[in-house]
């Protein structure tokens, strides 16, 4: 068996984009995997947690990437391919929820799902999430980002019959203790079929997500045309 | 000032009854009281988190003693006073809840208010509350009891004008750790108005209620027909 | 049914302020916001958790608004409704608590309450709070905002009838943990009647002291007159 | 808007088990759900988290059910759905972990899926799971229960396109402290597409594997044909 | 240097007792231990944490020591030392914290100091530490065992000027932690003067207090008279 | 009783310095305290955590305060009272460990008692702190500043008959989470008479062992001559 | 690369014991594991965390294996290889360690090390540990095992050049938080060359040991000879 | 027994560098520290956790001295002593755990140990691990630093036989609670022989696997030759 191979098989199968970690590198270690990144016009490369330093830095080799700036991602080359799978919804609790939210969006984009984002439908005013039921109910899956009680995907969850991706936020303070609260009632979430990822998470809550709506035959081969 | 004096005074103005917290004490010391408790008819004393044993010895010294085995409490003389003030309404989000829930409903009972009890409308299924809301908006104050998610409060605070007590429990298992999970989901309420106790005091819970929903003369001293 | 409709009912019934929660947002999203308020004089605004840029990014949309740079909160318009209802007695335990001390307040009394603000009670010298006592048992509701040892809360429901709001602050270091010492302390009072909110939650606990004093009508529906 | 109409449909659609949390309930009132579970054979009940004597009072009503003692799981009618939709294999890094995983495998069974069950692939030994290479990758989703350093999913999802059902189990002692630290490490997975539930909760990591592998019409409305 | 001399040295000139820690030894090793201090008559022998069958193996080889059933302690030879230094206070918030304070007092005691035991003057009821100010007046040190909120040590330390002893108990439940809110409250313990002992050490609290009691030669050395 | 008159009381017969807690204050506020404090050159007054800042603002009121740079402490008069009572001895395990351990001995001097500092004594390399034992069995009281490990109270405490206040530090990374481990060390020391105050909290320690040294008259009163 | 080769190969060569882990498998079960381990005399099992029916149900199958009652650990074939490799010294703080350290100790033995075990060698008594100094300066890797405050491994490690790992014990309570307390302080060592294990595992602290004892020819293959 | 003799004796016999840790120090207090090293050219010195100043600092004093920014790490005299002993191969799973890998590497070098240091083989793509084996089979320990889910250690550990020291690092966010989830993984490791240091410990990591792969002479002394 040959590992190298392996991966490389499934990187160019999926056409999944590589992404960039950029929190905790300097601008000038992200411009440089940019550098390196301008001869793979083939594969989709995401830059996630991008402040504008590391933006710049991007832009400055990859002068054609697409950057959202709400979401501190960056992506080249910036066409996401045609959609395919089914709909991935996104729901942000509250506006601070953006950020997370449209991370986990663009992800879900750049790996080829259709998207639509909600904001501002948190639990205190049901009327909010109930009015969008239209939408949520046409979701293959739906990501939930929360911050302070994370109630909102045990709602959502017991609205449809889908995968809520719970996505907690570090939004909050004091006893939110940094997403440890939202994070906690997510995974003791009432209803089943919410499935959690780490606070803050988005680029792994839409990953997740468009893993969950990506088109399947069923029963059949990882070859082409599945997911893998 | 004589703060001996104090305390009998308040006892006495307001007919809030005694509470003797059985847990970790045995069935004999609980017994005990109950004998002294015997010479007082005149204040109503609660026995509360009784087991069957504390329960047994109770009513061998008190045998006509109410006693609400579901809730693990006592109380003598057995009937309630006569209802004053504004409506309690007590919510169990689940089965599990019960239990909490009933404590908090009879404490605010004995304490001297009206109260109601409503079962099993957690959000997993939200047309469940929502088809309580005729009730809860009659409420001077709505105690909510949940475990898991504890997102009921958020809820519930949302849909009626007046304050939610949030009474954690214990419910659940692994990441919930004991109650910390509702607990925490509860101080991060993202709707205002919603009054914390610690988890599985039903007791507190009820008793804070029944504080709220008392009668109280504006602006007027805390003389008698007042709540102190 | 009609979720919207329901919502803006309460808001107008109620006359109860809204709330923009400036920290995490910028000055620019901020006074974005003080904008479109000025289209509505008829509804009181909050700004809370406002540092001195977000103030000045309201203050330059809403040049008559109220600002309080202790407590980090702005109003518009600046003059609180009539006071109705109880009295809210605000208590800090030391200098330090004053910040959330003074947001409670001042949220109280932009919901219609009257309010009273006491500095420097805490438990370490009794007689403080013991000189104020004919204060707090003219009160329909004590707000007590302590951090460290959060011990005050105990000491003064066990002082007097009504409901007491905790409010745990993050005043101190090391062992409190960014507020847990008190906030466990509160949850844990051994006095009953405590309600606990978040820590450092000003604005939720003058919001739920002025739920608790509004008036009410006993047994009457949520119409008009009533506090929904 | 009937919301009661509206989980009855789902629950008629779908053809999802009614699931019955049996530990903190008596075998009296386990016994006595059952009871009421016996008028609607058209619908699967689980009963899950059931001990020896929960599984007695359930048998004793409904004596035809089937009953897993090793996954604490009993189910009435007996006989699973016929399967549909995509592969569900379950993972279980440890014997000790064959519980929580048996629980998942059943689970997802009785909401309609295919499963296969694989034991005791720990990552100490990383041979036995490659050796599984050709059956996770016919999955359409997998299920992987771990406890101690709950290091298992990390890997699985680096050799799989489809997403992985964290299921971190409460095995091992001391820092493991009741399954914290294998649920930390799945929320911080290292390769994306882990979704996470709670502590020992195979119920709902088969519940959520059986929403992901269920058939979908790519775009189509939530009708019949759908998964809801 | 020898040591071991040393120690030996020490044990001999303070004639503080040996202490036996008995939670989590076999009723046969702690009889096995009794009877090797059989021969020790000169030195008193303390067992600590010994439930009944602890106490009766004790009793089998040392029947005329003294048993303190409340305390868990046992001491031989019965007769505490001759009482010297300053008065030792010991005060319970609570009958529940009973345990622990009876265990710090003998302790004290047999190590030689007067003692005083004080019971159930929490903080919910200010008038009842206030009326034995006049005793706490007159101790070197005072030990103050609380549960729940753990308030009690502040006040108590902010009424005298001699050190306070806080000795928090895992009296109490839910966000009690076990012990952990009382022990957070006295760390932060708004009077200066509180020295923190661990949860439920009764022992080390009374251990503690007779040292700072002890009589002491100042400037002296460690000699005869002086406390070592 | 008259609680403010004994305030004053205890502060005037005590001669103990007031302290002013600087960290959370503005230079200005602190300033304006020294300003009042002018006025009372018969008591010493200590400002404690005070940074460059607030020192320069003490300064310029008060020019001749002494200003220790190393403990962030300021004492005006800047005389110490002439010692009485105990030598107390203060050890730091490290180098980092002395801001706090400089501020404990500055507050014993100023609380009146004689004082040694002794540094760098860390249990990885026992010979340090055994060459030291001559000053420390000279002590009344012995604190012992250490962070990471926290190992140094427990060895000293074996080495002493008199009481070892433990301070913890929040010396250290990682897994010392902010002084806990050391904190949680000393809090289980497996010697007695470790007396444990919060994690940095150099003033309460000192304060404490001053009350510890102070000179006592058995049995006495607590009026002129004993330490109240 | 054929990894189940790999794993026989690597037992095989190493005679390292296979161990199976008591705790949570029913007796029965642990039986069985007995029964098939029959047919390999060739290699050594080890059964740790054995209870009284653990050893009994072993004991049926294997009339012969050796039974440690205080490590809860059997071994069959009951003689451990001829020890080979660097002297392995256990160390266990106090009497309450000896389970965990006698674990380690049979373990090394049982991998074919030479060990040796010293018992009560504790901080609060230095000149026990340095009365053991030439014992452990011949040990080619010391196991220190104690609970508390865990201070003794910094202390041994401060003493010798060669490892030391660090075996917290659960022993202790309160605010040892199960084995918290010395996990951090072994973590924080103020002495480097502290390897941590997990809380009471005494099977890997003397599994690690014996790897570190282990002969090795430098630079050499992992071939017969060596230590794989 | 001299046990300041003791101590140089062990540091004149090892040649093992003295460790300056220069976080929390001023730059000026690392310039005077490294003056006073200038005298002691036969001792390696490290300075540890050195930022630029720091650097600075110390190469103003010390300008031949080897810096490596990288690991935050200055050595002094600059060249390592010529290796002996077995291979150190050191671990990043990620190229942001290299900070902490690098720091291990170059300490080990210093201790007189051959070192390799390879980058980025986490486990999401075991073949990278897998295509290492050579080197690691020839490693007489190996030091593995991992963020995040820290599962690189079980994985590597159960591939060789030789010791893993699991350096756990604060690389991460949100749940990974600055290295809270590997520490506790690498703690839980389900292969036995990991060996734990603090998070981001490289220094002690590095020391740890120099004292393991150090040469020694079994059952010998540990005079000269061996590592002590």
């Amino acid at each position: 068996m040959d590992y190298a191979e392996l991966d490389l098989g499934r990187t160019a199968r999926r056409g999944y984009p590589e992404a960039v970690y950029c929190a905790g590198k300097t601008a000038r270690q992200v411009g440089g995997i940019a550098a390196r990144v301008r001869a793979r016009p083939d594969v989709i490369t995401l830059f996630t947690r991008a402040d504008a330093e590391h933006a710049a830095a991007v832009l400055a080799e990859l002068p054609d990437a697409r950057h959202d700036a709400d979401a501190g991602l960056l992506a080249w080359p910036a066409t996401p391919p045609a959609p395919t799978g089914g709909l991935v919804v996104v729901v942000a609790a509250g506006t601070s929820d953006l950020r997370a939210a449209r991370e986990a969006e663009l992800t879900a984009r750049y790996l080829g799902r259709p998207t639509e984002l909600v904001v501002d439908v948190g639990v205190a005013g049901l009327h909010r999430i109930l009015a969008r039921l239209e939408l949520l109910r046409r979701a293959r899956v739906v990501v939930v980002a929360a911050g302070m009680d994370g109630a909102l995907p045990s709602v959502v969850a017991g609205l449809i019959s889908v995968p809520v991706v719970g996505l907690p936020t570090s939004v909050g303070y004091g006893a939110a203790f940094g997403g440890l609260a939202p994070l906690l009632a997510m995974l003791n979430a009432c209803a089943p079929g919410v499935a959690v990822v780490n606070i803050d998470n988005g680029y792994g809550a839409g990953h997740l997500a468009a893993q969950i709506a990506a088109p399947f035959e069923p029963g059949g081969p990882s070859g082409p045309g599945g997911p893998a």
